[in-house]
């Protein structure tokens, strides 16, 4: 793609999602990690709508439209009993269907009233939702995430709420020139954000390929692997599977021998943003890696050193996102060649939800 | 009405009030506990207006709309001097009828130089305002509440202010099913919940009375009686009156004897609901009773009991607001029998409003 | 002008500025006090618009739109080197021109990857900023300020940030009507607020002159002048020179002799209002005198009598604003003789901004 071509996406808008875009409701998102969810009433918005999350009785996920539909009280301030929730306003009773059992003031229950439910999917730790068509719920489409299963890998993840749309959110780490700018040279030095790409669009997936040969390896993956000071060639694979998930393939191929003779070591970094609201984003993730897995002080520090570079992120994107809030002039975005993936991911989500929620 | 009926009230958002509904101006509303209102320059926002109140040197109480038809500036900054108040930006003196009867920087006061005065009407302990067209003032619609004074009645009241609209707080207190799940049982258990009702409209107001025969006294009753234990016969008349104003008559028939000979029991609860904005309401209230009526620490608890109870349902109300607020989605209330008053209400303050305020 | 003639004034909104007009944009404002400005980023808004300011290395000052054309990040959170500014997120540099230097993931930088520069020009203590049409940008139309240079003039001043709409303030200085009613009698009392005055316009500017015969000195320039006591003409000529910026005129004229021989004294006060959004104002003053210039201690105590005074006007303003923006109803500015200089100054202002910004 030429410099002429990818301007010509830039005054798009009407063609890249942003934060004016609608919600791509025919997904699966990541509803909750599988520890929050137990036998309390648990409330929270997922594409601008109230969800209640809770266990039934066997254990498995339910989920409902957190709003009773007589009067709108919030169903998680009621009770659960069994796999059924009262309202603690009026004591309308609704199963895990969204079906209404009980009025306390009548003896007949009209079909009429019924909250809506959603399909929920565990895959631990994972929690997946679909808020869209329930017909077209098939859980096959979940992106496939093996590495936090896989037993010759271990993984650290949390969570974290953002202030600002998860399409940028999204473009974020399809770009990773900012690594050296936004986060100090330990992920990546200027020679990382100068290092040549390729991009690759398939189906409703982009991804980005960035390869810097015969370079000192980073320090967090040094760290990790235990070969600072090596000499290494570095490949980043960034994949928008989804509009709720992104995978990083991240490859360190030791070029002075390794480490205790292995030379090839593997980062699986996990990013999945459910929208809150147009301008809020519940951001899950999860950093998988196959080297030192049994070493769980390495991993709680490494969780403490990808919280703080996420908090430069946030930080960053809720700076942008209130700028666009306050500043009301005809302000177009530029766009680079750098850009290419990110505007490919943002014309499929465009185009997704032009295709109807 | 039946279920059918119930439910094709429902989707007509259009004829049954709401937060969207203009207000009833061409009404009576409390201003302000009359204790609230002295020499001293008061202002507070009613029907989304501000309002300045204050009494004039005869005591009897004045109202002006608290904002300088020069520059904005809120009158209630300024000085009161005899029954005149002066702005404290540029110097305008207005009278308690809204004429300007000086302008420092010139001689002549022009006729069109006057705020807007309000009628308002004392009857202790309340101050009542009109706020709509002053020509259809007429105070002997004021709505009837004698047992604030008669002498066989004791009272205790309070002030709310609540994150609501008002029109919610009156459905709130039209559908008392909500008693045992947003309250507890001591207001009343699930049989009372349960217990069969009738509807009467009358003109523009509405009366839903519930009847629940031998069964034991609720706590609360129960309490101010002295007969818990007993199995009662209990009636509750709840009674819109006006946009403005809301009257429960409870009835206690204990069935094993009484107290010292003595088997019928009242109780008077008013609701008075005044807009401060579309989503804001003051919320005046009373209590009265006719029995234990020199025992001055029973009310003081009972004072205690009620105000504890308000703020369960204040609690309730806003977060339905705050929800009806946050979500963006085509909800659709459905209504269900016992909330046949609350809509009959709906309507009359719909139609009201649409007849002009 | 007669009352008949300020009367047709006030309805027509159409043609008076108020906080729905939009910015003059072709006109210097105030952007910062020099000392406010060094080697570090600073972001300020202005007319609406995020900028960033900074000094080159000459020590000259920069500004540019503290967004960064590519994906919005405050330019401000990034950081200088020489006269060039690179954005915190993706790394792209800036030189103080607006042109791109420097795209760090390609080696072509297009001409079209460029941000906003403002022109700006100081005039210590003050640097003033250029927001609209560059070519049009003529340091010439600064208005004159020589009191703060002149030997024979001492002054104060300070910052204040308000939340109300610049054109508040402008009318605010052009009726000191207000001073006994706002300030109290330190600055004029109530015959000062009748005292006689003419209004003349002259092009895009507006005076009025007040004039006060043969009274007691105010306490302010009394306590200045140290002719407390004293009768004296007084003459206060309050000018409305741009939308940026207003300069009173004040002479002391003492008619007992004066203070060792002397009888004339002049006070100058600069209000300089910039608009940070349609409802808040960056407001820079200064006070010049030719009186007790070596003063440093009376100078101190008349800045802090001066920010006191402000802060009054300032209470006023918000209060204002706030019922303007809270009240939702058909509100009606009426206005009086005295408002013929601000009324004057309004339709200036909508009519240039009328002409385009």
């Amino acid at each position: 793609m030429s410099i002429a071509e990818v301007q010509a996406f830039s005054p798009s808008s009407g063609r890249l999602a942003d934060h004016t875009t609608p919600f791509v409701r025919n997904e699966w998102y990541v509803a909750a990690l599988s520890e929050e969810i137990d036998r309390t009433l648990r409330d929270r918005w997922l594409l601008g709508v109230g969800v209640l999350l809770y266990r039934k009785s066997d254990g498995s996920p339910a989920a409902l439209k957190n709003r009773c539909p007589h009067r709108s009280f919030p169903l998680s301030r009621g009770t659960l009993d069994g796999d059924e929730v009262t309202c603690g306003y009026h004591g309308l009773t609704f199963g895990p269907d969204g079906a209404c059992t009980r009025i306390p003031s009548q003896e007949v229950v009209p079909d009429v009233v019924r909250t809506r439910s959603f399909p929920v999917v565990e895959q631990a730790p994972l929690i997946w939702i679909w808020m869209g068509d329930p017909a077209l719920a098939d859980p096959t489409t979940i992106p496939e995430h093996p590495w936090l299963d896989m037993p010759d890998y271990t993984h650290v993840g949390g969570y974290q709420h953002v202030k600002c749309n998860y399409v940028r959110l999204h473009e974020n780490v399809l770009y990773l020139t900012h690594f050296p700018f936004l986060h100090g040279e330990a992920l990546g030095d200027v020679a990382y954000a100068q290092a040549p790409f390729e991009v690759a669009a398939e189906g409703n997936s982009v991804r980005i390929t960035r390869r810097l040969e015969d370079h000192p390896v980073n320090a967090g993956y040094g760290a990790a692997i235990g070969n600072l000071g090596h000499r290494v060639n570095r490949t980043s694979e960034s994949w928008f599977k989804t509009p709720a998930f992104h995978v990083a393939h991240a490859t360190v191929e030791d070029l002075e021998g390794g480490v205790e003779g292995r030379t090839d070591f593997h980062f699986k970094i996990l990013h999945m943003f459910t929208p809150e609201s147009a301008t809020t984003t519940h951001y899950f993730w999860a950093s998988a890696r196959d080297v030192k897995i049994d070493d769980q002080a390495f991993s709680e520090a490494g969780r403490k050193r990808t919280v703080s570079v996420f908090l430069e992120d946030v930080e960053a994107l809720e700076r942008i996102e209130a700028i666009w809030t306050r500043e009301d002039d005809d302000f177009q975005e530029i766009s680079v060649a750098g850009d290419r993936a990110g505007l490919l991911m943002r014309r499929i989500i465009a185009r997704r939800a032009a295709q109807g929620a």
